[in-house]
């Protein structure tokens, strides 16, 4: 991998991680986000390209059996098929920007077997609110919502296995947590780069 | 060690450590300040209890004496002695206080030793900016100059055993960036904390 960061971040559907990687990012500089591959249909006000690469479980496989340049870890969530590109994240940090995957927990226990990312794992202060909260997005079926919660209980089994944990409890306190730790990393990441430039100064 | 997280600051003299630090830790709260104890004589505008504890050499070399509960860290800068009180320490970060020492390098090391401390070194831009910098202060003669300098250079020798690099080019940034590293640090010990809320209520 090149100059750039990885941070990979995950939370439970509903645990707002969406929110809050738009407003980090909107206010960071050199932090991008990698664009999964997913085989799930887009939700109201989604983007190809922008949101997902929406494609379908056939080109899914044609990039899953391209080892090992396909994909940097790929899962199947709630039935659908999530994929990173490799090449892509790889094109990012050679070009020194500091890239971000928001994927689940199987995805980022698969990326920390080849590379060495930043795990983040931003959580709902309760179930309770998690409930809540998906019911208030209102996109999603009972059953859909009962299939969130369970799934969230499993991922939160992987906490412990994150450098970070984020609560959201207050939005903008969440904010401020994620851009601090990338933030704090680029710090982290300047002391151990050779030939820094104020270290030959000297 | 209790609760808290414990945070050694190190750079070289007019590397504006100070100024960063009081203005980081006016902005977070639950972060307080480990008052040292010296021998070398008050600048103007220093206080005693506040700046540092000003006590004599035989004062010094009593509390030294007192091994192991004496000083978690010791060392002579520029002819006067500079400690950290252990027990002191220890109180703070028991009543769950995040502790700041503002210690040299050989200080950072010992340090080390007995604890695990999160050491953040923050550098000046170059060698010219220090020196400018240092007769900018106004409080030293020509040749105290010289001899921060070379101790500057001496200390910078050691940036690599820290865990976290700021520059300080613009104080802004830099006030950002120690405070980033506080947050960051506390979301990293979130994470570690057993008997968490969240983990035991999913």
């Amino acid at each position: 991998m090149g100059g750039g960061i990885l941070f990979v971040v995950s939370a439970p559907s509903g645990g707002g991680k969406t929110t809050i990687l738009k407003k980090v990012m909107a206010e960071l500089p050199g932090l991008v986000f990698s664009v999964s591959c997913t085989t799930r249909a887009p939700r109201p006000g989604e983007r190809d390209g922008r949101d997902y690469h929406f494609i379908s479980r056939e080109a899914f496989a044609e990039i899953r059996s391209r080892h090992p340049s396909g994909f940097l870890e790929w899962a199947e969530v709630h039935g659908n098929l999530y994929g990173t590109g490799r090449e892509q994240v790889e094109r990012l940090l050679g070009a020194g920007k500091d890239v971000v995957l928001d994927i689940d927990v199987q995805g980022a226990m698969q990326v920390r077997k080849t590379s060495a990312p930043v795990l983040i794992f931003i959580a709902p202060p309760s179930p309770a609110e998690l409930e809540a909260r998906l019911r208030k997005r209102g996109t999603e079926s009972g059953s859909a919502i009962g299939l969130r919660l369970e799934n969230a209980r499993r991922e939160m089994q992987f906490m412990d296995q994150y450098d970070y944990l984020i609560i959201n409890d207050r939005l903008t306190d969440a904010v401020d947590c994620l851009r601090a730790i990338v933030v704090a990393e680029r710090c982290r990441r300047r002391r151990s780069l050779s030939g820094l430039p104020v270290r030959t100064e000297f």
